[in-house]
């Protein structure tokens, strides 16, 4: 089969004939249709510090995709969930489903977690074996939205953990893909005012096509003042950090309401300087370090969401390009003017 | 000023000229705009067995109003967030604030409780006084909105406490005012699926204006066989139980998904034989008993929905009438077939 | 091997030789030491209405048990949290690890589960092969206690789910082993006032031991009255009922205190007149239905009491029999005066 | 009667005699017994940038007391719940009631709160006026307890908020008198583990007194190691950083397990440096910052460990003094030696 892969040190990844994966008694072998291409990629393209020290090539690269089942170990049978034809998308992290982690409802941070396309084999492929545990039907969602929804999980979990958003209001800071995805969960979370703001006016744009109240421009607005304008002066109820950038978080706990929510997911590569006692004691603010998915919760509220038409992720999708165009769909990722860029595998 | 009282027992309630309520420190006079008759007042009305152990004729009857501030007591003027001429509703129950109930967010379940239009004097007149802390600013909420923001939080109490509700399955079992606004608050909050149902078509007709997908009568439909299928065997999330009718608990428990959660707002008038094992325990399901309203974040919450126009409960709004024709407007609730009704008393 | 069989409908076991259970890729072969003999037991061996609805005999009997590996399939042994001499106990619901239930947390209540000992074979038995998932390590819990750790964890579950225990009043309502382990899961657990109530005082002897405050004997107490004379008059901030009689459902909703906590484990063969409004729609309570151990939160909670000696369920573990002598231990628990019945397996 | 007044800027404070204060109509006037010296009243004496900046003397000091009830304004006497005679104590944050933050459960973050002894006359004299609701019974408490429940109910707030407690590992960085207070409520509450560090030896040891299962003193130890080891390598479940120092927020995010919690007490006069994505967001942290004491949930809590003997904060209160000795007292707190240090008013 066809296979992206990073076959080494350095830039880039091959276009390369693999062998099929192997499909173990748990396993599921996919036929990939659609896969979504992540910063994360792009890092592991330039081959930067963290991919270095992290993977050990070669490897297939890709963690978002859907696809058909083509085959199903015997136990993966056995569960009688799954069958061959049906439409899926899958959770990449690989968790070991013993640890104090996996058992107490904390598997999306189980030590021992094999992330597909980093530590495995991944999606940028005709085919891709998974454990059935981790494979979630489409049902109907489309399978290009299927492609994303690792992202976009990514975006629910930072939404709705830790407190009602019905009524509330969010301020998105930061809109990437995963922002302004964050923006369309909110809003069909049932909260009140959403808010988004970025530097960049195209990203401002796919935020309010996927439903901001309000954009703002740190290069023209004084976002906190304004935020507070906006909310009598209490500030926001949860602000979703998706800059992961030290101003970001300054902004973040400056605009949050006193008693409010941080729950941060943009991964700085800086390190920040907080006044922890002006800043988040005197406050009573709660922050909470967003990774992955939870499994499967946030699996669960995100199909919800989807095959009610709540939340339709479409106008962030703005790219896609062949398998064999990965050079140009990292290219766009690269420019910073893309939303979410997909790659049509085999649709 | 008017006023409509109960002077004794037996059947009626009187349009009496009475004296201006006196306004203590911390207390503030407002003059009534609307106000929202309840079946409550059908009880008082009718001086049923309830209303004869509970109440201390003469009273003024009323506890549902929205109207203008006139005038402020010394202590609710020194607070200085209320001031002569805002447009507000208040909750009718007033509390002591020194219980432990009061004292650790169960306010509304405080024993020594007074409400207007019951254990004192309501908001049937053209000017009611409340404690200052009972008051809420309306803040652009269109006065007759306001006149039934107390029945309305009781929806939103029900629909919203005690787990998430974006992305869930609700079941609202009973279609009087308060089921149709909880149809409306589950909608505002996210639902992704909402489902109502009763016996009256015209009930359910209001239900669907108030946003449920599907309507379901008993008559004709078997309830949880058609929940099932439309929840793919699991069940509803969420059963608001508005009835208050035996055959509407065990509709109920058997509608919810395992694991589920049962909020009951309708009180019944008769007992219920209820097998324990079977329908609650085995499925692992929450109950959850509904008074009034928490005081204040279920205000909070509903001023939230409705400023930014998530909700709007006037579709449930089917009647009005003016002071003097009270008469009228218990007749109309007798009849079943009102949503809500309201009294003009000086718009 | 020896096992305790089912052979078929009809009174009684008997202990037959057997060949060894197979052990599955996932599977983990543990030599049985001791075991727990549980009222579905006797409802086994009486062959009542639920064993003959239920089971397919022949079955191999016994839920509770604790041991030592023997032998890991190839996927277990990966998992390398398991290893040949480990000292372990079990959980005894195999579930399907696919559906919503198990994957949003509520997995003890799959549809799918299979139980050991009625629904495919258990632990009366020299071996028992079992899901490495299900399988927990002792790590210094002595094995007779590994052995009753299955209805201990009811006793977890009951008490810590729903809400905050430390400094709370807790009532538990019926002393059957599972109310006594109560007891001493509500003192670990910090709360202020554990109040105990049963009809035996043989019972409340044990409750005492397990460190009750206070016992109550219906018979000569008024229950729910010294409860309110105990608590300021506010009542019980958790009940936990594990009698399963109506009458004991009346009593455990009129000595919560208003807004408190029920949580509902004793399963009724009858069923419950209710008078939900007065009961609960005005008390504000909450009722929350027991099914197994939460999988696997309430292991873990269990585990770290037991190490650290903040639990000691030994005062409730009144009887010891070998395996051959099953008639026995049937017959004590029948009795009625037993604590929680152990067989020496191979000690 | 006698107060210490702060007169002006500059260092110290003057025993004056001044008149009574004045007793509103929903007051209550206390005498004085005993009354807590905390870190603030440090500050205040020294009249630091902090104490400049907030203060306008002259104001008398002091903001935890205990003492006896003297007379009721007509309000505080018609709520029925408070009599002359009464030993009480009181929440020293006396905050607005009528804003968002007061009515949702947010109390503590009221943006109009006045401190006693800060921001308006305060507990180092005779007497005191206090509002009724803030006013607490003591209730066979001992009032030298009374007089330190405030920063005891820092504690309380840092240990219970946020997660539950039974059965976890607690780490209290840093034994000041409120850490090693948090040692005693975490023991109370069920934790199964409980870690104090500290530099210094004489507080490590009321550490142990407090019931501290291991102390650790970083010049000897490496505390997050020996964390670790005590802890099966996960970390500690709740770390309750009360040393405000840099170097205690690194190690209290290094020292949780992943998806653990860190509450956030100490106030830090200097700004961290801190690597979100490694030390937080990867590690799945939840922080929270505690302001003062949940109104009134925090109080119930104490109230019932104090009645109930499950917390007893004596081996903390190291120094007592009469009222006339402040400048002793102020000494012995600087000098870093102290516990807790009570002023003896009129015991």
């Amino acid at each position: 089969m066809r296979a992206l892969v990073k076959t080494g040190p350095g830039v880039g990844m091959e276009l390369q004939e693999v062998p099929l994966p192997t499909v173990g008694p748990s396993d599921v072998l996919i036929r990939v249709q659609y896969a979504g291409v992540c910063g994360t990629d792009l890092h592991i393209w330039e081959w930067d510090s963290w991919a270095a020290g992290r993977m050990l090539p070669p490897t297939v690269i890709g963690h978002e995709f859907a696809g058909v089942i083509e085959q199903l170990g015997p136990e993966a049978e056995a569960a009688g969930l799954l069958a061959v034809g049906d439409q899926v998308t899958a959770e990449g992290h690989i968790i070991c489903g013993h640890c104090r982690q996996c058992r107490t409802g904390h598997g999306h941070l189980c030590r021992r977690t094999q992330i597909i396309g980093v530590d495995r084999d991944g999606a940028f492929a005709d085919y891709i074996s998974m454990p059935a545990t981790n494979v979630m039907t489409l049902d109907g969602i489309p399978p290009e939205i299927g492609a994303i929804m690792d992202p976009l999980g990514n975006a629910v979990h930072t939404v709705l953990e830790g407190g009602d958003v019905p009524g509330e209001t969010v301020f998105v800071l930061g809109c990437g893909p995963i922002g302004c995805f964050a923006v369309g969960v909110a809003r069909a979370a049932g909260a009140s005012l959403v808010i988004a703001s970025d530097l960049n006016p195209t990203r401002l744009a796919i935020a309010s096509a996927m439903g901001a109240h309000v954009t703002l421009n740190p290069t023209s607005d004084d976002v906190v003042v304004r935020i507070r304008e906006l909310t009598q002066e209490d500030g926001a109820d949860l602000v979703c950090e998706m800059s992961g950038h030290p101003a970001g978080h300054a902004q973040a706990f400056a605009a949050a309401r006193l008693g409010g929510r941080v729950n941060l997911l943009g991964t700085p590569s800086q390190k920040t300087t907080v006044d922890f006692a002006r800043e988040i004691i005197f406050r009573g603010l709660t922050l909470y370090g967003v990774t992955g998915r939870k499994m499967y919760s946030t699996w669960h509220q995100m199909q919800r969401f989807l095959r009610a038409d709540q939340l339709d992720p479409r106008p962030v999708m703005t790219h896609r390009f062949p398998l064999e165009s990965i050079e140009e769909a990292i290219a766009v990722i690269k420019d910073g003017t893309a939303g979410k860029v997909i790659l049509e595998v085999v649709p």
